[in-house]
């Protein structure tokens, strides 16, 4: 293997060329194996966060990365086993009603999924909102489950990607997270070792997501579909809209409640057909063709929800008290102040308070109140009349004026009747 | 005191925000107390690379980076204490002359220096070419040889900017050197720790300076001289072109020896008026306005001269042998392979040959020969015929073909007596 010099490296990104691919081999190798300084990584990041990668150099950066750890082999579980990830938001608890609906038509879904931090939350921390959830799992085990009732969603094994580990903590403390090259890498490298035959990617936009603008979100989609299909991994990715909370419930054990809700049939048809919209998606990449009709007759069927218990009973969750009531010590309804129409629910101040009522972590030592979250009533589009109760927060600490004066600034009545939809653009 | 967040000051900075003199003072305190760690500043190093920083902030962070170590107090010397800094170069030898001729007009210079790197030399390396020259010592004894002598040069001491050691180390091996706000607050942080009531900044500029235009190094002029004066030290600012070395000789004990011929009176007219001017510029911050005349009397009469044996004796030096040929096992003459005149002489690829002859260090951890070097027998605009030496390469290495060829092409012989001067502007 060639020797670099690192420092040479991030002159080279620095004045704005592309690295080759012994050079980026290079670097990631000596950075897992602790050569290349941390001091020296955050400044390469700090140096494409201003430069940028090509498309040959991201691809480059994942296989990289990739090598740095051990990769998943579900070859020996039949089909066409397929993944989702979500690059993160507000009330994201599709993975939850999407893994166990897609798996009622009979498509292995092999899941692995992260935690929240800041305004956006964590499938593992909801999931583990139900008692006795386990999320922890060896591969082994996890493929035991796949392959045993075809759905599984466990935490991100150690032993995958250890270049990511490293980097992604790095990145966290040197402002170098929101750039599509490592975002992109960090990703997809996750996503290729995890074993699938197919991904869907699910790539939020707007105020509630890391990526703030379209053109960024499209841009980062399109790097990561490319890259996923370069490697034969069968790839899309939907652009949803990030700049309401999707949904309803925004906290953990609420989301968990909203999920059987939307798996029995319930909530609007609007998020249930957003659902099953991204569920075709992922059938389709597993070589089902379904519409959306077929696809929702799994909701009032109930084989969907059948396939959420499933999951619970494998992963050693207790499915009595699933949709209960939040039972926090303190309750407050935030009341419209005027009549009029839902123009802005902004997802990151709803995010963020959310956070501050206990549901999230401002850093990762910070502990999660399963209990605490809010519900909202009305969303975008919605008409309100003065008094109306617009949201219900729930905490375990006293709820300040302050608070809900925060969460106030996050909505917007006025005259406009606006529309809302959740997906924006689908990537292939 | 304040307290932030790393994290957010990057990010402030890298979204091309200035900081304030809370937060500058906070990192430079929590970095040299080790709380800030080098990731997370050389992530901060590399967004000021990018979004630089205002005269403001280069003044706080100047004054921060001051308080991280102790200052040094000369006002029980009487006089005005002069002071000069070059920017590094290849051949720059002049503070050697300059000191003691300065000097030699009875006002006091106390002189910090440094040692060389990569392709520039290093003035205390050049000093300790002298055997017995002793560079290092304690402030106290500093203190003493000025105000007894009226001159003296060594060392940085440890105490002094501490800040500035530990971010000076690690932009150096994150590409993060070659810019002015780092290059100002380092540069002017410890010009002002030194005590010297009056300072001459001498911004080298060319292919063998770190600034390569003059735009870049009349900024960083600039820069630094408003921040000199507005902390009360009178500073003005030479920008000297380094396009071709300065002088003749590049290594160490050749430079002493030219630097003995110049103080004797010898080299040509044209280098001792360079040398003239730049020490009528410090004779004039110390308040004593003196002719280019009076000032080249003190080569002739012997009085600059005087000083320097001075400055030898009393820092150590055995001063016998000064100006003998350089002794190598290894003598190459550069021959010149057509007639015209010499156009180009680049600096950097002299500076670079030089250092691979032994002359000076590729990193820290090298160590320096003496004796190595190169000889320049012509400068640009000289004439030379076909089979002429243009220079002498020496060394206790074999000097290989390609080191000879590295040379040659870094001149460039045509038609065009070129003119060349060394002082390019003066900044008040």
């Amino acid at each position: 293997m060639s020797s670099y010099r690192m420092v040479d490296l991030i002159q080279k990104k620095r004045d704005g060329n592309s690295l080759e691919k012994t050079e980026i081999n290079w670097m990631i190798e000596n950075y897992v194996n602790g050569t290349v300084p941390d001091y020296q990584m955050s400044a390469f990041a700090m140096a494409t966060y201003f430069k940028g990668m090509t498309t040959e150099e991201v691809a480059d950066l994942t296989m990289a990365m990739l090598d740095s750890g051990k990769q998943i082999d579900l070859s020996d579980i039949p089909g066409i086993k397929v993944d989702k990830h979500s690059t993160g938001g507000v009330g994201d608890k599709v993975s939850i009603i999407l893994v166990p609906l897609v798996a009622s038509f009979g498509i292995p879904v092999a899941k692995m999924s992260g935690r929240g931090l800041g305004h956006t939350g964590g499938t593992l921390d909801k999931l583990e909102s139900i008692p006795g959830f386990k999320v922890e799992k060896t591969i082994d085990e996890f493929k035991k489950l796949v392959s045993g009732h075809g759905l599984a969603i466990i935490g991100q094994s150690d032993d995958l990607v250890k270049a990511d580990k490293l980097l992604y903590a790095l990145r966290d403390v040197t402002a170098t997270v929101d750039q599509i090259p490592l975002i992109a890498s960090s990703i997809m490298s996750k996503k290729i070792a995890s074993g699938a035959d197919a991904i869907l990617l699910d790539v939020t936009v707007g105020s509630g997501a890391f990526m703030k603008n379209i053109d960024e979100a499209r841009k980062l989609a399109r790097v990561m579909v490319d890259l996923g299909n370069a490697v034969g991994r069968r790839t899309m990715a939907v652009i949803t809209n990030m700049n309401q909370p999707l949904g309803y419930a925004i906290g953990n054990r609420n989301e968990i409640a909203e999920a059987v809700e939307v798996l029995k049939g319930g909530s609007t048809l609007a998020f249930r057909k957003y659902i099953a919209e991204l569920a075709q998606m992922m059938l389709q990449l597993a070589g089902l063709d379904k519409s959306i009709d077929e696809i929702m007759a799994n909701f009032s069927n109930g084989k969907a929800y059948g396939k959420l218990l499933e999951l619970i009973e494998i992963q050693g969750g207790n499915p009595l008290n699933l949709t209960a009531p939040l039972n926090t010590k303190f309750q407050v309804d935030v009341i419209a102040d005027n009549q009029g129409y839902i123009e802005e629910m902004g997802a990151l101040d709803i995010g963020l308070v959310a956070m501050k009522l206990g549901a999230g972590r401002a850093t990762k030592a910070d502990s999660i109140d399963f209990e605490a979250g809010v519900n909202l009533h009305q969303k975008i589009g919605d008409l309100v009349k003065k008094g109306d109760a617009i949201a219900t927060l729930y905490s375990n600490r006293e709820i300040s004026d302050d608070l809900i004066s925060e969460f106030k600034s996050a909505i917007v009545i006025g005259k406009v009747k606006k529309d809302y939809k959740e997906i924006l653009e689908v990537i292939k």
